[in-house]
């Protein structure tokens, strides 16, 4: 790429007013993903790569400190399987890619490409699950599944084929089996704040928008900045459904079979788009510490009469932050002057730099500089590691706390119907009503504006903010927080 | 599975008369995996799935050490791409699962479920390959890819869908993609002889069993206790033939286009089934410390009367071992006794077991016992932490050498082709003779007993160890290797 001009390196589009186009360009021009030859599809360069894997890591040692053990399932599901599955569920027909050949023959049966494995882990949980003394039985895959949305793709939003992880529970009663799906909605709620750095709020679906088959469809929802809302996460309690589909039984103590309560919870790499359309910004993109391939990146800034002075400082400090335990790249390049590298460095989302030049060098001082706000300060040279290390909490800090103050000046409430469509058309984000629980309440807002009642809280015994239905007026059961969603 | 008879839970098959039947049983019994619904396809349970994820981790580091990026491409490549390939190599058209239909609708395009990537990965190195400051460029994928092989399945060794690692990288000149066939030929040597603690033979494969397309194929080789050799993994140098046919060129310093020099090379969950296959035993599963899930299991054995002063003890033994970085299992399940305790330990693989009873709490004492060999020795319960990491070297050792044993006496010379069919028939194993080059001469060998050229030496100018071709007497060329294969 290094005979293009800068020009061409950078972002053209506004965040603002574009943001279609500028998240495209962001993705392709950060080097996170390209577009794949076949429509619906991307490639996930090594820039893009890295970041999931550092997701994935956090979550993986999450999830095998709470008993979760990984295992590998086929790619394929016979169609067989998936017709058994509709004894709970409509199921995925409209969105699942056939295989019908194997070579030159045509298969017997159709297999079809996993668009989630319930209805292949399921019989196998049932084979398994013998005795009490095997539950809770808990596992995972990281794999790709694939769904045949003809939407537009978006890479990491919308894509045919998706990364995520799949975790399927099997437990003695409803409390273990709802114990599960609170603690792994915690772990999302935590990877979104302590690694994303983005605020997230939690809340139930609407019974007619839940996972197929499940009792409770719980999940993570984050705000985008253009106002819209995207899933991040979801966790399912499924009772006793699939268990008896599947026939997931167990004998207790007493030697009596029983029904196990099951679970399902899945993040994918949609939890990427979130973060790059959230901190990201018209330089490119904006990554927290935490993410990025390379936390710090030192710029030393030389003329020929101090160049050795000043690299060879910025090789110690190199060195210091490396033994620190911190990601630091040293640009030392030579065919490249500061304002070209800065640049570069903050398409690419490094959340903080190093300047040092010949004054830093006398003054046993260097210069550090954020991504997400451009703020500087000059610190000792001394105790550098540390003081790295503070800087890139700093960062993290002021990336939630961006987003939090965006979060919270977007959830409004309203009282009638056309508050809802005013607030939302005017402003976007949340609005919070009261609602009755029936769906045909949504159907109005969903036809006018496309919002639709994004979830409802968690505890199914609080109030409602309002008495009666914003909607049609009858008596509110529960608070529904409408959006426009992603 | 706790309601099964004892009878039940072993291995009833003899590794030595019935391997392939032994083999069935142990990687269903020590839970390793389960068939699929669907034939050829298999289930990988959390044991299987753990060993892969230490494999992995330790492959993936050095990969990454040595300057691989990992990304991931889509699992589908249009049939238009596979095509495309056939400039260069016949293909894999035998082998391809063919998606036709997403969702309601017959597809434009077939799309293949990839075999192996190059075609898909070639054309997006050649757009980011631009100047020789892009090189090498070197990208990893760990993935699954399906090749429809109608052959019988055979756990981890032959499946229709395998999880894998695919390299492929880009260099300026054929001297840095040679360096790189090798030094991933030296990554795969070491995964086998320090992480699986099998030793291998590297080599060549003959020209006429090349990867379609490479310039070199270099193999590593295991042998297996019935005589047969494993591909082990492969590292292929590819000349410019990819490069030509996908147009991965670069801009020199001088502003030349020139054309990348390009390698491929993986290593699949077959590595597993050599692993299961070659330490094993008619007891169950025996692994090398380094990948087992428990390391070491401590069985602690009482009488009601010394209960609390046996379990306590082992418990502080564990504690220990556990501050040592040891991954350590106590069994003090108080419905099972000792005996059965050992074997299901024994079938589930784990390197050394530590026994305390009361005479061991008196002397202050614990007994360990090695898995591969049943061998006991008493040791202090001082410094356990740094004695258990002494046993389980110990362990590495002794499973490495009997392996190494084995395949030293395993490779036989051969100066006829009556001789070689009869060391072959007789004993299995390698037999290495003096070969003219010809294909031709490999065929009345293969026809007569299914052994082929496995490899070749490595070094293209090493003296063949006979003058003439054993079979057809014409001036040897080469030393090759006939075995039976997996």
């Amino acid at each position: 790429m290094s005979d293009d001009t800068e020009q061409d390196l950078g972002i053209t589009k506004s965040k603002e007013h574009e943001t279609g186009e500028w998240y495209a360009e962001l993705v392709q021009k950060a080097e996170l993903a390209d577009y794949a030859p076949m429509g619906g599809f991307i490639i996930t360069r090594p820039r893009g790569y890295a970041i999931w894997e550092r997701i994935q890591n956090h979550l993986d040692g999450w999830f095998k400190d709470t008993g979760v053990q990984n295992a590998y399932f086929p790619m394929f599901i016979p169609e067989s399987f998936l017709e058994r599955e509709k004894d709970v569920v409509e199921g995925f027909d409209p969105e699942v890619a056939w295989v019908t050949h194997g070579g030159y023959d045509e298969l017997d049966e159709r297999l079809a490409v996993r668009p989630t494995s319930e209805s292949i882990i399921a019989p196998f949980m049932s084979q398994w699950t013998r005795s009490h003394r095997d539950l809770p039985m808990r596992l995972n895959q990281w794999c790709s599944v694939v769904r045949w949305e003809a939407t537009e793709t978006k890479p990491f939003f919308r894509t045919k084929e998706f990364l995520w992880q799949e975790g399927h529970t099997a437990h003695r009663d409803e409390e273990g089996a709802w114990d599960e799906t609170m603690t792994r909605l915690d772990q999302y709620e935590r990877v979104y704040e302590d690694v994303l750095a983005m605020p997230v709020l939690r809340g139930r679906k609407p019974p007619h928008d839940k996972f197929p088959g499940a009792h409770t469809t719980t999940t993570v929802e984050a705000l985008m900045p253009d106002g819209k809302t995207v899933q991040g996460a979801t966790s399912h309690y499924l009772g006793t459904s699939f268990a008896e589909a599947f026939d997931i039984t167990y004998a207790d103590e007493n030697e009596e079979e029983n029904t196990a309560h099951t679970t399902s919870w899945g993040l994918s790499w949609r939890a990427m788009g979130a973060l790059f359309m959230t901190h990201s910004d018209d330089q490119g993109l904006v990554l927290p510490p935490s993410l990025a391939p390379e936390q710090v990146v030192i710029v030393p800034i030389w003329q020929e009469e101090n160049k050795e002075e000043v690299v060879g400082y910025a090789e110690e400090i190199a060195a210091d932050l490396e033994d620190a335990g911190v990601r630091v790249e040293l640009d030392d390049r030579e065919n490249r002057n500061p304002g070209f590298k800065y640049n570069e460095w903050e398409l690419k989302g490094v959340p903080v730099r190093i300047e040092v030049g010949p004054n830093e060098v006398d003054d046993e001082e260097v210069t550090f500089v954020h991504r997400p706000d451009g703020e500087s300060e000059v610190e000792p040279r001394e105790a550098i590691g540390e003081t790295a290390r503070d800087h890139l909490d700093t960062v993290h800090a002021k990336l939630y706390a961006s987003a939090e103050e965006t979060l919270e000046g977007e959830i409004r409430e309203a009282e009638s119907r056309e508050e809802i469509l005013g607030t939302i058309g005017q402003h976007g984000g949340y609005v919070k009503c009261g609602w009755c629980g029936d769906e045909d309440c949504e159907e109005p807002i969903k036809e006018a504006i496309a919002a639709e009642i994004v979830m409802v809280p968690l505890d199914r015994d609080e109030e409602p903010i309002h008495d009666e239905c914003a909607i049609c007026g009858d008596d509110a059961e529960e608070t529904a927080y409408f959006a426009k969603s992603y």
